[in-house]
């Protein structure tokens, strides 16, 4: 078993695979920007080493840094945790390189996978089902209005580099692929520094489930059931809940099993995230794999009695799974409070926090790094903590999400809790029936 | 079902009843003493009034206050928490003539088990083993000689309406029975207005073992596993786990059946908790039996996923139960978190609390009533919250307690967070090898 890990992140990811780690007797680095010095996760590591200035660039994704700091304290291997270098394969090979453990996908399985144009073809050589759409990445605009022709309108154009949004335009007609073509090939190169573009057959009433798999190192993998985050701001995740409303015991049985399918065919090791969109019919299709822990990831932990971060430390370091899938034996939901006015637009609001209350009782979870005093610094994510909370049935989680969200004070900045609220109170939302499109009509009282 | 509640408490134990009226869709009522007017269960309850000033006796234990209170508000329950009425039969009887429904046992029960001495005797009726001693009250000095005897030294002296260790005295043999008898009744008179004594055989080596039940008003009960509350100081429980590190599934299956007999033979509605002492052999006697929730409750709730505030309140508006008992699928720890100096014998250490930083994650609970700023009055109780860990097995339920602990920061006031920790590395603890005289040989590092 490892002796001690650094943690290639900041915020509340690091501080739970601090917790993790310190649960099981391994030894913790924390690394941090200047702007992160009074961060949780510094204060609770066993070492932390500031490794350069607030910008992203110069600190959490410098890679020679943290290899470095890896070095000097003597860490056996890294958790990237999720954004920043958790899927960058040249990091993933960089610390293979150097001899320490990456506690994620391989360099080759993320070029596989991380690259979604690429994963399409993979999952497609593999049988499990895929939007329809073009063959890997679009030539140039020619190749576009064929492929698009092909696939039948409405279309979706990716970039093949994108995450969060960035590079993606939906197109109804013929006469619009232009525009959207050349915005979203510029909007990709200023993202990604690469403009490369796949094609996607729109699908209309979409939800988005995803199924949470952990493969070993002997090529074995299992599910642990899906995850609906559909309710989605600008393809930004808002809220997610286990069960998914809309999932069957027929459908989940067949998404876990394409999942599965998709880890075992790539031989993935660790945890990882099969995306799917569901059609109304519920049909499915594979949208991409993330290599890496999702910030969901707590609502499946709840539900299956499952401590996701330590089972990825456990088969990187060799130990084999159980190799039986898992089911939810209760409802969670998860709302990510974020640092935002929900009434402006949910414009970023960093600053300072003066009080911080947080909700606390039976079937409530708290995941954060922050505390009353704490100093938002403006240059990261705006997610400041996860409020999870799990009962029996998906009334009492909605029923418990709302006193625990009446119950949770923050002052000082902006959040998110007061759209939650709204949200819990949404007749749509207490149905179950909402769609990736939920929040393009929604507005806050 | 009710449609206002007024909880007739304070505290944490207060907030933990509002929070499950408030996701169950019921009102609330808060009461409360002058020095409690900052506290949280004021601020989350839908009304609060205030019944008089910091000493018990003139608000929290005035039931014509309380009573008032209820109907000024329109409450028609009235949940007692534990301690305070929660276990006075007049109290209960004063509720019903208002037609207020008191959520507890009736004040014929509480009549027949509040009283140690008459429970012994309806239990031995019930068939379940008791601990050799006195049959109900003893008569005079002459009585209490002849029943040691009878018993056989060491015996144990116990005040009929003791709690809390009052008025119990252990005696080792005959010469000393007298001063005992005495002192122990002195006691008993001063703190309860009663000096009616009992006599038990001094079990050696003993745990304490509870078992919850919870009864419905068709006569009908079922149990769900026990609590290890050995780890107790002077008669005041620190630390509670389930399941029992002593406990065997035959074992469980015994005292589970003896206590759902215990409270099906009074035809027990509402939850209660039978005690045991259980000796190095495994034979377990009947100890008493609390017509209460229990502080303890909540490791209960973890591991059998139920929440018995929310089964409180149904069964209390008539609903039947399910029948079925419940077993622990996990393990639970809590640790009662005290205002009080573990390195000066746990003296009160009321104040105001500068800082207050409770940890969180997966596996975590905290219930408590305070906050930075909190002042803590000198009138009640010094513990301040309760933390429970879960995990898989025990060994994780321990590493996480220990990482929490860690992690908790209360400043401005001494706590026993300290014990905590320094007893999670104790070896007795750490193989379950310990029994109800654990503390005396305990000493802070």
């Amino acid at each position: 078993m490892f002796k001690k890990i650094l943690i290639a992140n900041r915020g509340e990811i690091a501080l739970r695979v601090i917790r993790t780690c310190r649960e099981m007797g391994i030894k913790t680095v924390a690394v941090y920007s200047t702007a992160d010095a009074e961060s949780l996760h510094v204060r609770f590591a066993d070492e932390a080493v500031c490794i350069g200035p607030p910008q992203s660039s110069e600190s959490y994704l410098k890679m020679s840094n943290i290899i470095s700091a890896a070095e000097i304290t003597n860490a056996d291997a890294i958790h990237p945790g999720y954004g920043f270098l958790s899927e960058n394969a040249k990091f993933s090979k960089l610390c293979e390189e150097h001899h320490i453990k990456f506690i994620g996908a391989t360099g080759e399985m993320i070029d596989k996978m991380g690259d979604k144009a690429n994963a399409k073809a993979t999952m497609k050589a593999a049988g499990v089902p895929c939007v329809p759409g073009s063959e890997g990445i679009i030539l140039d605009f020619k190749d576009c209005i064929k492929v698009a022709l092909e696939t039948g309108y409405p279309v979706m154009l990716k970039a093949s580099a994108g995450g969060g949004g960035k590079g993606m335009r939906a197109v109804w007609k013929a006469e619009d692929l232009k525009d959207a073509w050349d915005s979203a090939r510029q909007e990709s190169k200023a993202a990604f520094g690469n403009d490369d573009m796949y094609m996607e057959k729109l699908i209309e009433e979409p939800r988005h489930i995803e199924i949470q798999v952990i493969g070993d190192s002997f090529g074995k993998a299992c599910h642990l059931s899906e995850r609906d985050c559909s309710v989605q701001r600008r393809h930004q995740k808002l809220t997610e809940e286990t069960p998914s409303p809309f999932m069957t015991d027929v459908l989940r049985e067949k998404m876990g099993n394409a999942a599965v399918l998709a880890a075992e065919f790539i031989k993935y090791e660790g945890a990882g995230t099969v995306e799917f969109l569901v059609d109304k019919h519920r049909n499915f299709f594979f949208m991409e794999m993330n290599t890496r822990i999702q910030v969901e990831h707590p609502i499946t932990e709840e539900v299956v009695n499952y401590d996701l971060i330590r089972e990825q430390i456990l088969v990187a370091a060799g130990v084999p799974i159980s190799g039986k899938n898992y089911y939810p034996k209760m409802h969670a939901i998860e709302c990510r409070i974020n640092a935002e006015d929900p009434y402006a637009n949910f414009r970023p609001a960093p600053g300072k926090i003066t009080t911080f209350h947080a909700p606390g009782g039976h079937g409530i979870r708290i995941d954060t790094h922050v505390y009353a005093g704490y100093m938002i610094p403006p240059n990261y994510d705006s997610m400041i903590a996860k409020l999870i909370t799990t009962a029996q049935t998906r009334e009492e989680a909605i029923n418990k999400m709302k006193r625990a969200l009446d119950e949770f004070v923050i002052e000082g900045v902006k959040t998110t809790i007061p759209f939650h609220r709204q949200l819990m109170d949404h007749p749509d939302y207490i149905s179950g029936n909402y769609t990736t499109k939920f929040m393009e009509d929604f507005v806050m009282k």
